[in-house]
């Protein structure tokens, strides 16, 4: 069986998909493609082929030889929840980038109008499908490091984002940004819930970003529902390079998930040894992106139901929000009043 | 010019000290050992030739012919600012193991007995004397990472402490008790003041520790006087081995500091590759407890300043138990209300 | 410019070549494919939508719109110098898996045949589009390590091959089989021609294939013409992991090629610190597969020179055999002899 | 039982004894010290508080309160063989710094002088303390990695020796100097004796060092008795630091000993990640230095039989030997013929 799908946005993102699908998806055609710049979409249906592109994505979803959807709409347009319910209400199973909307009642409409619908939703957290990440799950559930009691995440980006981008309205700002893949591998490595947060962070290296309401450190206390404890801390200046790691510790032992280096060559001179490091997202989990969509195609051929789901992206949200509002407000935040 | 010691206390610390003195300081005579204890007292003069022993420090405090002490006295009976006080009266120059005290009065009334004795006192964080934590200090003076921004610091046991001294009445809690290194390695390193602490924390391993009050796991967030932030993680469950991981993240660069490997062997099988890990904090730190005697007896020879002093003391104190109270109400505790 | 290739074998190599082609490299279309047994080629062809396919590849090369051919005959059948030599009357351009040929005087026909014909050929020797091989050969070019002056190299599977393939008229014996690529490397990370090696190996560990005439443990000292020197060693029982590990010293530093982790994630418990090892081969250089073949595509539409050239696969060769007798024979063998 | 002892040698190795007996081996007194230099002799012995000293051994060697001698004479004098047959012959235990000699006649008879005499003598070759090394052998003995079936073996220093010390007279030259204690290692950790070397060695960073007839890179293949091969590589040129490692493959896994980073501090920066490494062989073997000897006076305590033994000390030279003229002659050499 082949699926005909349909790839919504063809900028940053978008671009990934578009060579993920027609490069490491087997049983896959994109079939259309829409951007609203006409410009970028003709190049990238050109690129690879693709049949049909268009602006509106509306026209893409009006045609019903699509049997499903990628959404890889900028973030910042915060267009994904309503692309969502737009494609669930055409009857189009639903691969989403994440996050799924930066407003919880967002979320809810879209989770709403995708189990009306029947279709299939599974959100882009690609992290689940990087194989240091899956190895550590399944010790995990081997019981290898006994019962998890500490999460531990350092997420690092070797530069800031745009001043615009980095603004709340539109990324949500920080932690929300950044965080959203921290909090969505808490909630999946600890099987429990996050139910409190602590922030402290600050605008420490840029100073422009204060001026659109950012932060660039920001470290975030966590408590579990299962009485499980954990800390993630993040940072715009890891000028070093992309600095990905996470750790569980559990009664029995502990994991550490993450490399610095990127090429195994050690360069060994009288400066002592020295070696690269892992510059940015798509050199780390490049191969992630394509294993996730993969699922994405299995589940929708055997009819199984996929994960990361639309209620992942929104707990992980809800944390975001959390956390957001214990920096502002400098006290402990429950998720659930959020 | 040669210095006469004595030592006070020959418990577990105790001894480390008399056989530091005895193999890796020059300079030195341990003169008189005092332990209340008898037959410890004369087993440790015995095994390292000291010619005189008591089972009352205040005799040995009364010798002319001894210039400078080093107190030992166990953690749980709280007797270091006592004996700091008593030493100071007696024009000793003073050598004690942390902590000052867990009482922030005492610790102010040990501090002014020192100042008007006009005696050298010097506190044993014999991190700071560690050669990778010196190399870190050294770069982070340097320059090479630019403005520090974040401190993070892991600090598991590999096993719980006895119950007993689990109490807080004694050790004054796994807070105070394990924290007091990491709270002094964030002020040395990031040169600056923490100012407000956050905790989560629980017992979650060893339900034993519940009812002598105590937890085993915990996460504290920093802030600091100049803005840059923190966190440190603690563990009383690292089954796997004595885990010291601190990191300073700069503008510029980061600095990670800690081995998880004692032994340099990889063995390779058909399980994989596999190495040791550090067994506990002698085989981590035993090398850095005879420097820190050094310098002391340096600063006596010499007539310079000792470092880390009886405030640094004092102050990694004061974080311990701003962040043991914000664990008790769940809120952010600044340091200068306690 | 889009090339229309002819793939010439779907054995274990083919299968590769085929995935490779369909999936990593643009503007190449598979247009036929061959393959002695039926049904696999028509397996391969169904899988990647190949138009053609044939049991006999001179219909193949018979086709006028066929620009390039990529071989992957099996290397025990001895046939790719015959195959270079048919493509190369057929006027297409050639991209073989090593090795060229085990006999010099074939290597030397196929040379000439190429040559005759104004052909490009580009030989496979993957570990040259390794990242970390060209990011060593990159600072060995930048001067980083200064003049080279010692070559090490260890080269080990996970497992011995069949006894069938082991035979020395099959894959020429270990030596040949598994030190091509080593010889390879030498002569280009040391730009120097190897002329003298002598080696010691034996039938350690496998007694059965002893009775087809080969070894599975070697180590080969080399001799450079600009009087470095160097050694090899090779193992067919590295039970723990595929082991691929090159040293360059130079008279101003060293240079560490390889890794034994193949997953990011360390395990950590009372028996210590685990990581996982790399499988083999495809898990260690399956990008470097897509990355020489994008190259020789490159070579063929920009009208570039191909490297490795069927010249570095003959002096390859000629080291192999060199080592080989040296192993018979007991003695240093120079490799111009052979 | 304490034990008197009579340290013969001042010089740079003899300071580390001096060292090493006054601070870390219990049960022991310097007694003695003689060194041909009397400013030396009288410096140690003010340093580290010992009785007696003398320019001539024989004088100490004479005293009749003193039990054993530690003989710390310069290699390049080559009075070791010497030294121990009057050691000998006074009846004193000897523990004596590699090599025994380079001839193996005088090794022969410095042997024949210990047993008749009855004397203990144990041989520094201070690796077999390491504990890198003493975890390998463990995991060998109890069969971890199955049959070992090669050896591989790095020994490079950060920096060429003197001119003097170079010369074949002085120090037998590279192989001799640097390779005693790989082949030792080879010997101890295959359990086997090595029976053929092959050499490739040349000058090649050095110049001035061919003026003195010796090299400065040299790669050795080994063959043992059991059938068992291995390579040692050694060099005068890694000006990164002091580089040990060593490997020994089995059927059923590998061990690699030996660690290229000294502080554990990673600097993560722009250019990317570094460590530093290994200075020297203090640095690295100190701890061992004193393993060794309390090992000896246990030995001689308890009644018990040393090890490494002079044997083990003579069959490294004759290993040192057969692969120097390797070298010269270009052959493969049987070591039982030199």
């Amino acid at each position: 069986m082949s699926i005909n799908i349909g790839l919504i946005g063809a900028g940053r993102m978008g671009k990934v998909y578009a060579q993920t699908l027609a490069f490491s998806v087997s049983e896959v055609r994109i079939l259309a493609l829409a951007d609203l710049d006409l410009t970028t979409a003709r190049e990238q249906a050109d690129k690879y082929a693709i049949p049909y592109h268009y602006t509106d994505y509306r026209q893409l979803l009006a045609r019903d030889d699509i049997q499903a959807v990628v959404i890889a709409t900028p973030t910042a347009t915060a267009t994904h929840a309503q692309v969502i319910m737009d494609a669930a209400a055409a009857g189009k199973h639903i691969f989403s980038e994440k996050p799924l909307s930066q407003s919880l009642s967002e979320c809810d409409h879209a989770l709403a109008a995708v189990k009306a619908a029947g279709v299939k939703l599974q959100m882009g957290f690609m992290r689940r499908f990087d194989p240091p990440y899956r190895m550590a799950k399944q010790k995990i559930d081997e019981g290898v490091i006994g019962t998890p009691v500490m999460f531990k995440a350092t997420g690092r980006d070797p530069r800031r984002t745009s001043l615009e981008f980095a603004r709340r309205e539109n990324s949500g700002g920080m932690i929300l940004d950044m965080g959203v893949h921290e909090f969505d591998l808490a909630r999946w490595l600890m099987v429990s819930e996050v139910i409190r947060v602590q922030t402290e962070g600050d605008c420490l290296v840029y100073p422009e970003l204060r001026g659109v309401g950012d932060i660039d450190n920001v470290v975030i206390n966590l408590r579990f529902a299962n009485g499980a404890i954990g800390n993630i801390d993040m940072s715009r200046n890891a000028v070093y390079g992309y600095d990905i790691r996470t750790e569980v510790l559990g009664s029995e032992g502990s994991l550490l998930i993450g490399k610095l280096q990127q090429t195994a060559t050690l360069v060994m001179t009288r400066q002592g040894v020295t070696h690269d490091t892992v510059p940015y997202f798509m050199e780390r989990f490049g191969e992630a992106y394509g294993a996730q969509v993969r699922q994405f195609v299995h589940c929708i051929t055997q009819g199984s139901e996929p994960s990361p789901t639309g209620l992942d992206a929104r707990q992980a949200t809800a944390i975001g929000i959390a956390a957001t509002r214990s920096l502002d407000e400098n006290r402990p935040v429950l998720v659930n009043e959020v």
